[in-house]
């Protein structure tokens, strides 16, 4: 059961930012309508309010290098919190951004999971 | 109620640090048998076993500074999810480390919260 939580966290986590960096639209079958994200401070609730904000970052192209992934089984039956952190190389930039993500997924019926909770930051050095 | 999940969080977190930076063995209290830490990397579970790692931290004092906290409505009844950034200050230590943190706090029948879920990293530069 240990293993299998850390398992799910390190394919989600794999299968997100492939998703962000290569089709980010395709985010928007992670997340449900009462999904939460928290991107920089700004709170955006529900699958459609978070695609757009997803489409609407100030880039185009995104490479994220992940750096740690520490999962756990959440108290939601079934559920797993996922800690990320890691670095952004956007297109024009010399230097990575460094950020840190967290998610808590929950399972669906039909045997995946969705993103309930989102909450993302940059880390400033 | 989304001021309220903000306040609880806010209210936490000042707890929380505060506990850690004056009377470390308190935080205690605030952990369950089930609870789970994950720090930089290492899970422990249960509040004997938190308590222990955290007493056994290589430093006696510390001073954490907190640059931001973000807290979410969790999908469990009356739980709040919370994301602190911030910098740790070391004795003998020149320069502060930056850390990241995520709690997931549920609700007891007092009144109060515990602390389900704790996921702890360091963020190098």
């Amino acid at each position: 059961m240990e293993e299998q939580v850390e398992m799910v966290g390190r394919a989600f986590v794999d299968h997100y930012y492939h998703l962000f960096d290569n089709d980010r639209a395709a985010l928007s079958s992670l997340y449900q309508p009462n999904s939460i994200l928290t991107f920089e401070g700004q709170k955006i609730v529900g699958v459609d309010d978070i695609s757009s904000k997803l489409h609407q970052l100030p880039f185009d192209q995104s490479k994220h290098l992940i750096s740690t992934i520490d999962s756990q089984p959440s108290s939601s039956s079934g559920g797993i919190m996922v800690f990320v952190s890691g670095s952004l190389q956007l297109p024009g930039e010399e230097h990575q951004l460094r950020f840190s993500q967290m998610f808590h997924l929950i399972p669906t019926p039909q045997g995946s999971f969705f993103v309930q909770n989102d909450i993302f930051r940059l880390n400033y050095g």
